[in-house]
């Protein structure tokens, strides 16, 4: 992870509100999905089986935190939405049910960016969710300064708590800091320059002349433009092409012969040359 | 749903590849989250507990796909991953891990789209994904021509097969057809045209001039400014402004006459009326 990125994990994120949450097992989840997406701030209103709960209960929770319980230690408690809301300058309801409400309706992909810039201007932003079974009710989201709805197949358009936290999580990372992965293609070779690729196929044109690849002779420019194209679609590396240099080499010259460690050709991409550019 | 979202979610999507998964639970909730997205046909490689699965392991997997029953009951069970993808013509694979493998590696808001191309163009695609606690092994992703993984905290990368299922089907179903919303504010009332919104500012001036709510009257300026900011802000629907005037106008009068139905003044914008354009 870069400098920038941890950085920007530190900064200020949006609060999360578990509004009535039924069971400390998604509670859990919901703490692991919001670590995933760098969000750590969770406040639960009047969860159904009191917070802290019994031993059995909380294990739950932080057995399915897989990790990520130090949200869960940090989660505070209110007995009522106004309370957990106090401090927030703009709220966000999630709800996958129409509600006669005029308030904007976004999806997470514009809301999150919308929650972004807010942030960044100094203010505290709330992403509210409802318990498991219902939803947020009515009056809950009349509190909600806009809407958040997930784009679904109607047809089967319920989320899980835990889903709904990890769906606004993860456009809340894009929005903050983009599409960062934790990893990228490996580059154990740079790409091949078009001198280095010239090269190849003069070589391979050479020893597919030399088998009579190309019949009738007509069809050859075709032929070779096919090839050419093929090799370029695939962005081949200079290993790729001292692999293929020297697959066709060997091929060409009927085999290694036993005993010996190299092809009996000179290769002149072999491994650690620099390819020189020449006309041959 | 409109026409055609629904045409949208008839036409060709990927295919998800679930190699060897543990949990029939997770097998059923894999198949939810397809559902929620638009994607249907799912292939298992290897399940461990084997499949169809005895009843009472197949009752979890049914239990926890929330409805999303069809899906199951279309799975097509396949012993060996090459068969899996016999017929596929790109296949990505899903993986938390750098694999030292020369592939595209691709956040799915890139891999996505480019393979809703790929569907659009007749190909057919699949996404693959590893056992829940592994992860797809290096054989596994070499099979794959491009990777997608998830722009996570790579201090909280692991996400459980269903979040991963969960989404890559989100990133399907907003490349495929956008960010269709279920449903969006309810506008029981038409925008507030620019001249409804003069007219009522002319009356709160006049009831405000009366009431000398501005004073010293130098600041009368800047005070009627912010008013109009805050009212344009709100981006007022005619109804707004109806209730505005009429919460105004009997504030200014002192309230209803016992018995009265109506504010004593004469609202020119009274519900039903279409507004006339004076310059009262």
């Amino acid at each position: 992870m870069s400098e920038a990125t941890q950085q920007n994990l530190r900064r200020p994120a949006p609060v999360v509100i578990l509004v009535r949450p039924q069971l400390a097992e998604n509670i859990g989840m919901c703490a692991r999905a919001m670590a995933n997406f760098g969000l750590s701030e969770m406040r639960l209103v009047a969860p159904r089986d009191g917070w802290p709960q019994k031993s059995a209960l909380k294990k739950g929770a932080f057995s399915a935190a897989a990790g990520a319980t130090h949200i869960l230690t940090a989660a505070k408690h209110y007995d009522t939405l106004d309370a957990a809301l106090f401090d927030l300058h703009h709220v966000y309801a999630t709800t996958a049910r129409f509600r006669e409400q005029a308030k904007p309706v976004q999806a997470p992909a514009i809301a999150l960016p919308e929650a972004a810039s807010r942030v960044a201007s100094g203010q505290k932003v709330g992403l509210m969710f409802g318990p498991e079974r219902t939803g947020l009710e009515s009056d809950e989201v009349m509190a909600a300064s806009s809407i958040i709805t997930f784009p679904v197949n109607p047809d089967y358009a319920s989320l899980n708590l835990a889903q709904a936290v990890l769906l606004t999580g993860y456009e809340w990372m894009r929005a903050a800091q983009g599409d960062v992965l934790p990893f990228t293609m490996p580059e154990p070779s740079p790409p091949a320059a078009q001198g280095m690729v010239g090269q190849f196929f003069g070589f391979l044109e050479q020893e597919l002349d030399r088998v009579r690849f190309f019949h009738p002779e007509g069809k050859k420019p075709v032929m070779m433009r096919n090839l050419r194209n093929i090799i370029h679609r695939m962005a081949p590396t200079e290993q790729d092409i001292r692999t293929l240099w020297g697959m066709i080499d060997l091929l060409a010259k009927g085999g290694k012969k036993p005993g010996s460690k190299k092809p009996g050709s000179k290769n002149p991409l072999a491994e650690g040359e620099a390819p020189a550019v020449t006309d041959a």
